[in-house]
């Protein structure tokens, strides 16, 4: 397919690259130069402008949030520069809002929209093994699948309007959030009593939890492992953010998501914001006196 | 091994079966004498009073609370009671206070005593698959071994006093307890904004939540199935509370822990005491004003 | 002096009105027209356009929320409309951060700007009985003391900077909203328990809580008397949002504001929007299964 | 009238006191002799045992917890010892299972039981200036009104069963506690932002917040002047306790005394045990990264 890219960040990068790799034409525009032209020896052509990416069969926004997709698709008016047919796939992890404004505004000017955020780390999007989350119309999801083809390993359809994927993904990062904080806590009460974390956690995951965000956090947290950051704890905070604004727009409190906001918030004012995301765990730790 | 054992509730009773399988000389108790009774058959001696089960090699208790406990181990004098090298063998869920209290009674008595609360349900326990989590000195472990293998697939030592396996179980339950109040929560949010809760799920279960927990409870909420019970709102409100108390006693705040049990009040004071404890997952559901 | 006044909701048309009866001379506007036209028997001049407020000595600002201010004062461009040494007031509730905006503009501009929230009911407002909260700098603040003298009886000057003024509303704000919180838990519990909350209120106003808000939210709260609506749950949620947007941008976490915030969600998704704020507290008695 | 009083504490032996003072025969025990002693030379009986103050028209008793008055009420027996028409009056602040529970002892054996624990700090009950809360049978509260008159300045009667009392207090200990939370946020967002807290706490009792318990631990916040302590945090612990588990049995869930026994157990575990329970406001000072 003839594939336009906007926004080559970390993940992004990578998964223009995978598009290449699986023979898609390839458009790229980042607003950054350097990074867009170190694809250029792989067959992409590097446009200009965000509105130079528009002629193609889709064009993929993956950008760092909800500011960054507004400059381009409002400030760069991506919607009017749409050639007809063309898709836009967003999928970069924006606010539920801002997703159904989106929506809004192709569906007035008769464009096709699908939102695909996707969960995975750096290492699966370089690998194209990233979980490809993708709402909207059947026909338009059917037209991009060689896109998340490319992407990731799978491809899970979630709903017919398009924000029905943010809000899948929002849920999947509370998720996340969620068993850092259980975990830390967890963990403060074992070393209190003396256990060693490590022990408890190999209980665990032999047995009922055996799932990788056990391990991975696990034994980051028992490790106090926070450096180098995968995640930094301001982008876990505007995780968070995302997760209380859909809920409040929703009419559904969600008190762990609340607690979870306040502890990232807490470990920002007392450690900065350069440790891992995870570090946020270590405000039970000190609220437990350890250390 | 010439093993006594009291108590015999849903799990105790399989586990007993399961020390007679494996070709132990079993002398039981039970405060119900039918439920020891059954037993009978299979080759086991039903004893009269709790103390009649104190001769043999080990004596395991696997009774329903600390109040339970405390009426056979203190009530019926079962520490002066036990024969000189008789191991007792802790496995019911209990507070790590009254853990304490048992290690320092049998300390000042002279005796071996080993905690060893399992991870599974009934099922599980029929099987013979429990996780079993000890707590103790090296050589009374080892020498309780061959019980540990009959009852259990799996045995993890997680410490050298006893209480250590409590604090292990019980932070172990606390983490199945935030797992219900975090997939009640997603799921809330999910719902008010258009999606299905099984298609989360699958993407979840699919990816890093692949855990046996996720899928499990997962489903129960999701299909709201909480008739009939595993296990009923009230051991949910025990687990929380002895959690809380442990933590208390280690002064290390457990937020998570305090909201499941208000949650799980807020469970019981509207719909009763009959459901399964993941019905505490409902009050978000409530709260987001579904139904 | 000569007064400009923008805004003339129920709070605002009080306040102009006190302004006419300390005779300065006020030019007045309202997006909705008749509210202004009714000041005209009364002195006022009635403005076509916000900038047509300028050119006195001091122009207040009385509106809704943030997005009414900026609509004003950026969108109908006040900022370059004010006359040389004409001072803005801004009276309304908004967030830290859309002060610390106007504030910055306004020194960029040259401006002398006065942030003055203030605290009461609408029949405090109209009985010139307001607790106006200032701050910005002293010379600014001593030139518009008659204004602040002819609508309320007493003047807290609280900083330096104007949004010093905004976080000490919203910090009172917080405080209010906490009250009811509270007396709802307390309420919940006594009434659980067989005793009548009014017993508990006359002990604590008679002793230690001997506060206008422990009377007022107290009998409301025990009487569950939510209609009429003195302000609506919808204003209690945009006070709470306030108060967590100002915490998370001053990196302090507030876990009883978070609560409040999720209750007040509660009461909406599940009763509507149409109650008074103090009508959240209801959510402790309906997760204690009253009613 | 004749009066038995057992619990010669702080507020105990002003209690005594003042009984002497409204000369009334008094009879006195408590565990450490000296402290009955004392009152010797003001008339006092000293009573030898606990038993030996039941003789006459009522028995007082004030002691520390639950703890105390279980080793006096069951440990030494005093039901079967009182005389026929010996009014018991529980003054202590207990749970409202053990209040509940003595009423039905005390109604077993034909006694009659009031209870009426006291508000006020030991200065009020040096000056007879306690608020007594009483509850029980209407004739029992008549007959021993000179008894409460002679320690407090009012006596609210709150329900017809004694322990409805003890939840009055709990409930209104749990007020308190709730105060020192939010001001504890308050003013961390305060300081957080530039501004004095106590301008702020100028604002709020100068207006809806005039009342003592404001002023008093508003002022002991601010200073963060937390030695001498009035009462030590774990006393807060114990009352916050009381409260939740009063709420436990009531089915009446109380997220805000969660947080506050979670921030009192963080206090303790990184202070310690010996500053004023105000102490654990700083808490929040602490997560916001204040000092």
């Amino acid at each position: 397919m003839n594939v336009g890219f906007i926004g080559l960040g970390n993940m992004g990068l990578s998964m223009a690259r995978n598009l290449l790799k699986a023979d898609h034409q390839l458009t790229v525009y980042n607003r950054t130069r350097e990074r867009a032209d170190s694809l250029r020896g792989e067959g992409a052509i590097v446009a200009d402008r965000a509105s130079d990416t528009c002629a193609g069969d889709v064009v993929v926004t993956m950008l760092a949030d909800d500011h960054a997709v507004r400059d381009v698709v409002f400030g760069e008016k991506l919607i009017p520069m749409l050639a007809p047919g063309t898709v836009h796939i967003s999928a970069s992890t924006i606010s539920v809002a801002l997703a159904r404004e989106l929506a809004q505004a192709h569906a007035e000017a008769g464009n096709q929209f699908v939102s695909a955020p996707v969960f995975g780390r750096p290492e699966a999007a370089a690998e194209a093994k990233l979980a490809v989350v993708v709402a909207g119309g059947a026909k338009s999801i059917d037209y991009c699948q060689p896109v998340f083809d490319a992407i990731g390993q799978r491809t899970f359809v979630v709903g017919t309007e398009p924000h029905h994927a943010n809000v899948v993904k929002l849920a999947g990062n509370f998720l996340v959030l969620s068993v850092i904080e259980s975990l830390g806590e967890a963990f403060a009460l074992l070393r209190k009593s003396g256990v060693e974390p490590e022990r408890f956690l190999d209980v665990m995951t032999s047995t009922l939890f055996a799932a990788p965000v056990y391990r991975t956090y696990g034994n980051l947290i028992a490790k106090e492992q926070f450096l180098p950051a995968g995640f930094k704890l301001p982008l876990g905070l505007k995780d968070a953010s995302l997760v209380l604004a859909a809920a409040a727009d929703a009419r559904a409190p969600m008190p762990v998501a609340s607690l979870v906001r306040d502890h990232i918030l807490a470990a920002i004012a007392r450690n900065g914001e350069e440790l891992d995301w995870a570090a946020f765990s270590r405000i039970s730790a000190e609220n437990a006196g350890l250390k």
